[in-house]
C-alpha cells in the first residue's frame, strides 16, 4: 500500500534525500548541543547550524525541485504520494511566500532576542527584553501577511506548527474546556505543596527506576537512548535513532519520573513511522499537537493513574525506599496534586491549560495591538490572577518564564493544549478496542503501544493532523473527551 | 600576517564554508558512532554519511568552484592564500583524476571488505578475507595509475596520507633506523611481560587519574571532552570542539594512561590552529605523520620518562594505591618494557617501527606482485620472525590484526613511523629553547605546549608537511634524532 510509484515523486525523493541527511545531521547537532558539547564550542556550532539550515533552504528552493513538486501536485497520486507533496508544499509555502530578506531579518532579531531574554530572565526584568519582543511581534505580523490568511493573521502562524489549525478552532476548544476546568479547579485546588515534593532521593536509584519503567513500557534500547539535560526533550534524529533526555532534581522525584515517561511518548511516536516512509518528508510526527498528545497520553492517561501506581508500587519502593512509608493512595495523591502556581512547565493537569489560554489570548492581543508590549507584564499578571488566583512574584516567574517568544515562536503554545485534549480523545477511542486499566494493571504496555502504532504512529505525516485524528478516533478533535477525563479523574463528584 | 586578501580566495572560502560545515557534521557523526549511537542505528547512519560525503564531493567538483581554484593558482598570493590553494588542489586531484565510477567501485569493495575482515578476524581465518583484499589491491593499483606518479605507484598512495612523501623517503627512513633498532632490541628485549601488567585497577580511580593528568598537561575542558570507546581516538570536530576517547581494560593501567596522553597530543594539535585559519581548508593538522608526531611526543617523549614518573608518582599512587609497593624505577621499567609480541597497537617504542616496516614492505610487494594475496599470511609470519623473532599464533594476531587494509588504506602505515621519528626530532629542536626535563619535573607543561603551538600547531596546513618541519626544526625530517633518542633511552650503553 505504501509505495511511491510516480516517476516525478521518485525524482523529488532523490533530491529530498539530501534534505533528509542534512536534517538528520542537524538533529544530532541539536542533541549534542544540549547534552555533550563542550561549552566553548557554541559560537562555532552556530556557524555550522546556520550553514546547514541555509543549505536545506537552498535545496528546497532550487527551481528544479520546486518545479517537480508543483508538477506532482497535478498528478493522480496515491495516499503516500499525496502526503509527500502536501508536506513539501506546506514547507515550501514559507520559503516561497516570505522574502528571503525577511527570513534573514527574523533570524537576526531572534538571535539577539534569545540572548536578551536570558539576561532579562536572570535579572527578572522585562524591560531588558521589551524592545526585542516588540521587534518579534512586528516581524511576525509581517510574516503572517506574507503567508496570507482568510480571517486572522494568527491563522497563518498556527498553521506553521499545527497544519490547518485556525484561531477559531483554538477559541472553540478553549471555550469548551474553560468553565468545566474552572469548576473542577475551584473544587480541588490545594494551597500548600504535597509533602512528598520535599523528599530528597538518590539520583542513581532514580536513574535505575526510570530505566526499569522505560523497559516495562517498551523502550527500544536498540534504537533509543536516555541522557540528562537542563530541560527534558526528545530528539528524533532518524527513524532508527531517537533519543530522550530527562532531569534529576535533588527532590520531588515525580518530576524526573513524569518527564521520562512524557519523553517516552514522544520517542515511540518518532520511531513508529512505517518503514516505507523512511527518508521521505512524511517520516516522523505529523504536528506538534499530535506529538504532544502522545507524550501526554503516556504521562497522564497511563502513568498518572491509581492503576499505574499499584502496578509499579513495588518497583518504586525498591529504588526509593522512603516511599515505603506512604500508601499507594498517598503516592497517587502526590502524582495528581492540583495547585495553582505560576510556572507552566510545573503545572498539573487541571491548571495547565489556563497557562496556555493566557498565552494564546495575549498573543492575539499583541498581534491585534489590543495590548502593547509594555503593558504585557501587567496583562500577564491580571490574567494569572483571573485564571489561577495567583500573581507571579516577578517577571522571571511571570511573563519571562518561557523561551518561546524569544525564539519567535508565536502561535506555538496552543499545540500544548491540543496535545492534552487529543490524549483524552485517543484514550477514549482506544478503550473501544482494549481495556486500558486492565492492560496497565497487567503491565501489558505492548498492546497499548501497538494500538497507537496502528492508528497513529505508522502513518507518519501521510495525512494532515485533522484527517489522522478522524481516522484514528472516528471524529474531529473534540474537547469534550478531555472535559470528561478531567471531571472523572479530579472532580469530587 | 594571516589575512585572505584575494577576491578569488574570498569567493572560494564562501563556497568552502559549506564543505567545512558538512565536514564538521560528518566528524560529529563519526564521534557519535563510536561513543553514544544506539546500535540499531548503524544502517541508517550509513545512508546519512554516504549522502553527506557525496554532497562534499559535489561541492568540490562543481565547475564554478574548480574554476576559481585553478584561477587562484595563477595569482600572486600570500602564504595563507597559497596554503589554501595548495590544500584544495591536493584534495581536488583525487576527484579530478580518478573517475567517479572507480571511486564508487572502491567504496562498494571497501564496504564489503570491512564486513568480511571483521568475520575473518573473529574466526582467525585469512581465507575469508583474501578475495576482498585482492580486489582492494587491484583497485588501489588502478587508482595509483589514475593519480599518476614519477617512480612508483606507491608514491601516489603515500601522497594521499602524507602530502609529498615518496616511497624512496620511506625506504631511506627505514634503512636509517633498522639496524640501530635491531641492536637495541637484541640488547634489551624481555621474554616475559612485566608483572604490573597483571594488576587489576579500579576504573573510577583510573578515570580520575586520567582527568588529573590531563588537567596538569593543559587539557582545555572548555573546548574538549573525554569519553570511552572500543579503541581510543581523537575527533577534531571543529577548531573549538575536539574530543578524545580512551579505554579501560580490567588490568595493565598503562594502556589507559598512555592512550589518554597520546590522544591529548592529537587533541591539542587540532585546537591549535591560528584563529585566522578557522573555517578554511588549512584549519587543523597538516598530515597524518605530523599528527602522530604530536601524540607520540606527549606519550613517549614526555610521559614515558623517569622525570614524568617522578613528577606524577604521588598522583598515581593516590588513585592506584597498589603502586605504593613499587618504586619510581619499577614503574618506569614497566612503562618502558620492551618485549616483542605480535600486536602493533600494543608494541613498545623499540619494536613498534618493525611492525610498520613489515607492513610497508608487504604493501609494496603486493602492488609489485612480488607477493600474492594468498601468500600474504606466510610472508607476514616470515617477516615477523625475521624482525621480532616471533610467529603469530594465528591470522587474527597476524595478518588480520589491523582494520586499515579492509578500509582500502594502503600507503597509510608509514605515517605512524614518521610520527615516531618526528617526535624525537621536534623534541631535539625544542631543547634548544627550553630544558624539557626540567619543565616536566616542575610540571610546567604550558611552556612545552606553547612551543608546539608557536612552531607547529598554529600553522595548521598552511605549509606542506616537509616545509612545516623544516621551519619548526631547522631541517628536513631526519631519522637520526630518533635513533639517538632510542639509544639514549633504551640501550644499556
Amino acid at each position: 500500500m505504501f509505495t511511491v510509484e510516480s516517476p516525478t515523486l521518485h525524482k523529488i525523493l532523490s533530491t529530498y534525500k539530501k534534505v533528509w541527511a542534512l536534517s538528520y545531521a542537524s538533529a544530532l547537532l541539536d542533541w549534542d548541543y544540549e547534552t555533550y558539547m563542550p561549552r566553548g564550542a557554541a559560537k562555532e556550532r552556530g556557524e555550522v547550524e546556520a550553514t546547514i539550515t541555509a543549505m536545506i533552504q537552498e535545496l528546497f528552493l532550487s527551481n528544479d525541485f520546486r518545479r517537480l513538486v508543483h508538477r506532482a501536485e497535478k498528478e493522480d497520486l496515491n495516499d503516500l504520494e499525496r502526503g509527500i507533496v502536501r508536506v513539501l508544499l506546506h514547507d515550501l509555502k514559507y520559503y516561497e511566500r516570505v522574502p528571503r530578506e525577511v527570513i534573514e531579518e527574523r533570524e537576526r532579531i531572534v538571535n539577539r532576542a534569545k540572548i536578551a531574554w536570558r539576561t532579562a530572565k536572570e535579572k527578572a526584568d522585562f524591560k531588558l527584553f521589551a524592545s526585542h519582543l516588540q521587534r518579534i511581534v512586528d516581524i511576525t505580523r509581517k510574516i503572517a501577511e506574507y503567508l496570507g490568511y482568510e480571517n486572522h493573521p494568527y491563522d497563518a502562524l498556527l498553521d506553521l506548527y499545527e497544519e490547518g489549525l485556525k484561531k477559531n478552532d483554538v477559541e472553540r476548544m478553549f471555550s469548551t474546556i474553560r468553565d468545566p476546568l474552572r469548576r473542577v479547579l475551584r473544587e480541588v485546588a490545594q494551597e500548600a505543596p504535597h509533602p512528598l515534593e520535599f523528599k530528597p532521593y538518590c539520583r542513581e536509584a532514580m536513574e535505575s527506576l526510570n530505566r526499569e519503567i522505560l523497559d516495562t513500557l517498551g523502550f527500544d534500547w536498540v534504537h533509543m537512548r536516555v541522557d540528562t539535560s537542563a530541560h527534558p526533550f526528545t530528539e528524533g534524529i532518524g527513524l532508527y535513532d531517537v533519543r530522550i533526555t530527562t532531569w534529576y532534581h535533588p527532590k520531588d522525584f515525580k518530576r524526573s519520573l513524569f518527564a521520562t515517561i512524557h519523553e517516552f511518548g514522544h520517542a515511540v511516536y518518532d520511531v513508529g513511522s512505517d518503514p516505507a516512509l523512511w527518508m521521505t518528508p512524511v517520516q516522523g510526527g505529523v504536528s506538534l499537537g499530535v506529538h504532544e498528545s502522545q507524550s501526554r497520553f503516556w504521562e497522564n492517561v497511563i502513568a498518572r493513574t491509581p492503576t499505574f501506581v499499584r502496578a509499579f508500587f513495588d518497583t518504586m519502593t525498591k529504588y526509593l525506599p522512603f516511599l515505603r512509608r506512604y500508601s499507594e493512595e498517598e503516592i497517587y495523591t502526590y502524582f495528581t496534586w492540583v495547585r495553582p502556581q505560576p510556572i507552566r512547565v510545573e503545572a498539573d493537569e487541571v491548571t495547565y491549560n489556563f497557562h496556555i489560554m493566557l498565552r494564546f489570548e495575549l498573543e492575539v492581543d499583541l498581534l491585534d495591538e489590543n495590548v502593547t508590549v509594555n503593558e504585557l507584564p501587567l496583562a500577564w499578571n491580571e490574567k494569572m490572577e483571573k485564571y489561577l488566583g495567583i500573581v507571579p512574584k516577578n517577571d522571571a516567574e511571570g511573563v519571562l518564564q518561557d523561551i518561546h517568544w524569544s525564539m519567535g515562536s508565536i502561535g506555538y503554545f496552543p499545540t500544548y493544549s491540543i496535545g492534552n485534549i487529543l490524549a483524552a480523545q485517543i484514550a477514549s477511542a482506544m478503550e473501544k478496542d482494549l481495556d486500558l486499566q486492565k492492560a496497565i494493571e497487567e503491565r501489558r504496555f505492548g498492546e497499548i503501544l501497538n494500538w497507537l502504532r496502528a492508528h497513529i504512529h505508522r502513518w507518519g505525516r501521510v495525512y494532515p493532523p485533522r484527517e489522522l485524528i478522524r481516522r484514528a478516533t472516528g471524529e474531529e478533535m473534540n474537547p469534550e473527551y478531555f472535559v470528561r477525563y478531567i471531571r472523572k479523574k479530579y472532580a469530587r463528584v
